[in-house]
């Protein structure tokens, strides 16, 4: 077989893929595809890693909404493939469609593509097809939105902690009702994902009145709207309240504490155990 | 009163901290203490935000071996304050001293700074010195490990999830295994911490029998230590064997899937449920 002009890349994120070895060198020559939580909003908080892969691949694939919060760092010469909101599984079969034509692509996602990102559905769309360890694959961590709306309020979580997502697009509810019930019965931080949407608007009532059937009705509760966006927003409430604010949506995080939560001007604080640890007299 | 020549800082992350407001202006005129979380390990990870709040700062505090992990991002002018292992309090102890000083410090925390990090203890010992509020504090959110462990082997989480810490040095071992307990019956995805020290040799086997009377032994099971550090090592094994392997210590993730979990090829994969959803071939 001639040896194309075109390198392949070595996808340098596996030791066990090698995309050269064996089979039809032309069709094995896939581009990488990386996927990068692209992280809370604000570009600042993309890590240097995260910055150098989206800038060196030639595609960009992901939600309009985040694309556009990214397009400041992107060059005029980079290919754009914004998605609409639900295209989950279109996007991956573009990216997988771009890497077939040797192209390397960046797949970005909110937050953390790990955590109800895009990873998982890359890696199984690709396993679907057949092309697992031979597509290159990497996948670049982001920060939680949970950690910058914790931020955003001093430190909730400290400790031991759950996240549950609220919507059962894809998850069946009652699976998230077993969630809850044992989240709470395990004094876990507790941290709601996507608490309300367009369509789900009594999903956060119904939770609520779950976890109280566990929890004091004075638990605290810190709501994060569009954290690190400009339309950032804070509530610091109660578990009895938190479903009577206008700020909850699908990019707002809730954070209700664990039975070593307080509140005090404004900050949210989960005691980790120093204070009985070292006999403190810690408030 | 007369005032002084050196401003001081506003803070900037609080809009209801005015550190000029009433009291003396000698006294008031504190420094910024800013709590960082530096990511995983590699400074690459480290967010364009979190290295300029590092960089800016004049006084760096932290455990020893996290300062040592980003020395080479401080400059000469830095003072460097490294602190041994258990000696969060007095870490908080210097932050607060500097800050009284007028010096802008960095107190700096593995992973995220408000997961198992520095925020809640420095809020804490804040507020036991009468100075919540007065003291402008911001905190800038980082990389949990977990989520660079999850990277490394693909998409185990992806959906609702638990971490635990296994170290039961300020957390009752009773309140770890009701959550331990309470995560299984869940169905979440468990990620682990601290599942063993020099002096905790067998938490990490309790746990696992307390997770067989819920889980089936062949539930997949990532370990994973010190992630994007030169010396990480990876091993994908199951429940029943999780206990068995030597690289498991202080720097070491575990990550336990959920019902939804399988591994393919090296790969770590949480089936999200839109094979369901769409009626998609899925494997």
């Amino acid at each position: 077989m001639q040896e194309k002009e075109r390198q392949c890349n070595d996808g340098g994120s596996r030791d066990n893929v090698n995309v050269n070895e064996g089979g039809n060198h032309e069709t094995a020559c896939f581009g990488k595809i990386t996927v990068i939580g692209t992280g809370p909003g604000d570009t600042d908080h993309l890590s240097k890693k995260a910055l150098e892969a989206i800038k060196s691949s030639q595609t960009v694939i992901g939600y309009s909404s985040y694309l556009k919060q990214i397009d400041g760092i992107l060059s005029v010469a980079q290919e754009r493939m914004p998605f609409n909101m639900k295209d989950e599984i279109k996007r991956c079969e573009a990216a997988v469609k771009k890497s077939m034509e040797g192209r390397d692509v960046a797949l970005v996602s909110g937050g953390d593509a790990g955590i109800y990102g895009m990873s998982g559905l890359l890696l199984e769309i690709i396993e679907k097809k057949s092309l697992l360890g031979k597509i290159p694959v990497d996948f670049i961590p982001g920060i939680p939105a949970f950690c910058a709306a914790s931020c955003a309020v001093g430190a909730p979580i400290m400790n031991d902690f759950c996240v549950i997502s609220l919507s059962n697009l894809l998850t069946p509810w009652e699976d998230i009702e077993k969630r809850l019930r044992a989240a709470s019965q395990g004094d876990f931080v507790i941290i709601l994902y996507n608490p309300k949407s367009m369509k789900r608007k009594n999903e956060l009532t119904i939770a609520k009145d779950i976890l109280l059937e566990t929890l004091d009705k004075d638990r605290p509760v810190a709501i994060i709207k569009a954290v690190t966006r400009p339309d950032e927003e804070i509530v610091i409430t109660t578990l009895e309240n938190m479903d009577k604010f206008d700020i909850v949506s699908m990019n707002t995080s809730i954070i209700i504490g664990n039975s070593n939560t307080y509140v005090k001007d404004f900050f949210m604080i989960t005691k980790r155990g120093y204070g009985n640890k070292y006999n403190l007299d810690l408030a």
